[in-house]
């Protein structure tokens, strides 16, 4: 049923859109601390200005080890209204002209194609905005909300959120919510609203093996001393069985299996070999042949190399033995796993691979535990319902081969339901060129968590 | 016998010396072909400019397709005289304090220990300097040589000799000889020379693995997209058998085996494990356990890695599924194997272990072909004789492990007996930091060259 704040909200469409594109202008890239520093507090400046304007009160930038957090509240639907915690950042990826942009990444322009082209009109600005305009929405014909609000915003999203945890664990009180909302994820088809409720943890690792004390010439020692680069080629050979799978002893110990209702839940949300081609350029797939590829993205760890390097890497024919040898490796965690022990199955299995004619050493860089939430609680009711008005259709069940760290640490320290109701598309080009965002799907984004606020006051505490 | 031309070089020994760091301050890098050019022009014209002064003939600079070739002869022996081609070279590896370097690389300077510390000082300009030194030795007493004498000075040796061929073939007139010395090898001991007769070949290479035409988040596809770089791993994992020979097919199909007789004359310059790990920091040994270390370096072929590239190779932990993974690999080659054949082989068996989910190729970047020298001719006995007078002991005969194409050029071109006559030290650091040359080795040097002159004179055509 249309509300008057969704009136407000279509009639405020396209000054909605003006507002996201002013936030998008705002270059806030964390991954460059050292010169845009103050972009990235712009960015959260402009925000915070935006929650005071429309009525969210306590707004205030909170300091983290990092770049700061946009905190707001509206808390005067009383202590019998439930609380929701909204979750987004402000932080995007880098973006440059030379990445293959066909426009300035930093200069919005809606395209006939009605999608929003510029860094983070999806990921995040695009749709953590969809909170603040359906909260102004409701405060500007209502005069309130029907349930307490919470905003936590941040700006290192894109450099791991890695001093989001202990913020989080210091203001437990503070954040105190009875469910998270988090859009941060994507649908399949832009008619098709997905829930996800698995995310992947992760596990990124360094491994290091050194050989000789300096650069040898390799016509003077090849074949006499065992090449670094060699000896991490024949360990990280042996990381995969031949059926593809991880061969890491003990990798699945803790993997628990799909149920045949699971793993018929998931057709729904499988990727076609079309797809995977279309979307990669690949000719074929690859992975665990018994498993379906939305089972292996979302249902199964993985191992992957991230990076390799060693010796003479730039052009030319130097005869080199190379000192030393390194691969970047991560796993992608499924429920039940613990990052940290896999970094420890890992590192000893490495050792255990590692000859006596060179050393090794296994550095654990960053991790995050996997999330799975449940799919039958009263807020995922609420979220689905939410859905079902906003796009009129019934959401499907996703699960996700990312990792959202925070969706875990919500779990740990505010132990909260979290609903991650996503308004992007898997193909929005997140972190590469030509990043877009559909404005239909902000718009019906918006309407969605109007009724979603409804929906969850609607059931009480 | 001491000469009067042994005198006059004893009586000019500190002549020589400075004379010899004049040449090594100029920085002759080819490998700065863009700022160094001027500097690699300015040390072959001084050494153009020493040779016209002691009286060698026709001394100009001859154009090739990159530095040009210091040539000169005197031929003045007459047509009955053997005629001897003396090769080196004039241009040098980089080198910075940056490395390394406890002194300036060029500002050259002689220690204590006896020995000239300076980029070049042994690779090759003091090498090289020796068949300049000892020709005026000769003329200055003599006023004529025992032979004629033709000199091929280059200036792109440490970038692959890569116009070198094409110069040799064009000018096999010119170049016509009965013997070609060159003097760009090491002793392993000071106090005993050694003529080396074997060099390997080279095949150097690149495989290229491609996958999705974009890297991917690892999230979204790794486990459904088969990684470049885990590709490339588990093809480069197959190229070693388990007793660490290479598993190409065919490759050791043009290998002879040593007889027994040459497996125990090999034993005399046998490399220690001691030696081994007090040069290069390796607690044990590896390669194939048939052979001695001497044998693995002098008379068995290699397949090497000296270079790996994939992804993301900075700090930090991006979660990249690249989109292409890189190897430089290089084949080291002993006599009568070809580098064409064994680029060829390889290729085929890339190709071989390259599954339809990733796309492979394996590019040719540089080669050389193996050479392996006759150690009972007469020019080898003229050698032979020259060391022990200039020593007071007999040489050994030693299999080195690198390459030097243009030996095989002058055996293919000029049909002529080649000696390998070096004046370096092993651990004289030729392409590393701190590069030294024994001033004792230097003067012997010159003393051996020209017993040498005598020695091929005194024979006759």
């Amino acid at each position: 049923m249309t509300t008057q704040a969704h009136e407000f909200a279509h009639a405020n469409a396209e000054r909605f859109r003006q507002q996201l594109m002013e936030l998008v202008r705002i270059p806030s890239v964390s991954a460059y601390a050292s010169t845009h520093a103050g972009e990235v507090r712009r960015a959260a400046e402009w925000i915070a200005n935006d929650m005071r304007r429309i009525g969210v009160q306590n707004v205030e930038l909170l300091p983290t080890g990092g770049n700061p957090v946009v905190f707001g509240e509206w808390l005067s639907a009383g202590a019998n209204a439930p609380t929701v915690l909204m979750y987004g950042h402000y932080d995007v990826q880098p973006a440059a002209m030379k990445d293959g942009w066909s426009s300035e990444p930093f200069e919005p322009i809606i395209r006939e194609d009605g999608f929003m082209y510029a860094r983070g009109s999806s990921d995040d600005k695009g749709q953590m905005f969809t909170h603040i305009k359906a909260v102004e929405s409701i405060l500007a014909t209502r005069g309130k909300l029907p349930v307490n609000v919470k905003f936590l915003i941040e700006g290192e999203e894109e450099v791991g959120s890695k001093n989001l945890e202990s913020f989080i664990a210091a203001n437990v009180e503070r954040l105190k919510a009875d469910v998270c909302v988090i859009s941060d994820t994507g649908f399949m088809h832009k008619d098709q609203p997905v829930i996800t409720y698995a995310l992947r943890g992760l596990t990124y690792m360094e491994i290091h093996v050194w050989g000789p004390k300096q650069d040898l010439h390799s016509g003077g020692y090849g074949g006499i001393v065992h090449n670094p680069a060699l000896a991490l080629v024949q360990i990280l050979s042996k990381m995969h069985n031949a059926d593809n799978s991880v061969a890491v002893p003990g990798f699945y110990d803790d993997v628990k299996g799909l149920s045949a209702e699971e793993r018929e839940a998931m057709k729904a949300t499988d990727i076609s070999i079309e797809t995977l081609k279309a979307d990669t350029g690949v000719s074929q797939a690859w992975g665990e042949a018994a498993y379906t590829l939305r089972e292996r993205i979302g249902a199964r760890p993985t191992l992957e190399i991230n990076g390799l390097y060693s010796g003479h890497i730039e052009e030319g024919a130097k005869t080199v033995l190379p000192a030393r040898a390194m691969a970047k490796v991560s796993c992608r965690l499924v429920a039940n796993q613990n990052s940290v022990k896999i970094y420890e199955l890992v590192r000893d299995y490495v050792a255990s691979l590692t000859p006596p004619t060179v050393r090794s050493e296994v550095k654990l860089l960053n991790r995050g535990e996997p999330a799975l939430t449940p799919i039958d609680t009263p807020a995922m009711n609420a979220a689905i319902r939410a859905y079902e008005q906003g796009w009129g259709k019934a959401p499907l069940f996703l699960r996700e081969g990312g990792s959202i760290p925070v969706v875990s640490d919500f779990q740990k320290y505010l132990h909260t339901p979290v609903l991650m109701m996503g308004f992007g598309l898997n193909n929005d080009g997140a972190h590469g060129p030509d990043e877009h965002y559909s404005m239909e799907m902000f718009h019906k984004g918006i309407d969605t968590m109007i009724y979603l606020f409804d929906e969850i006051g609607a059931q009480g505490k």
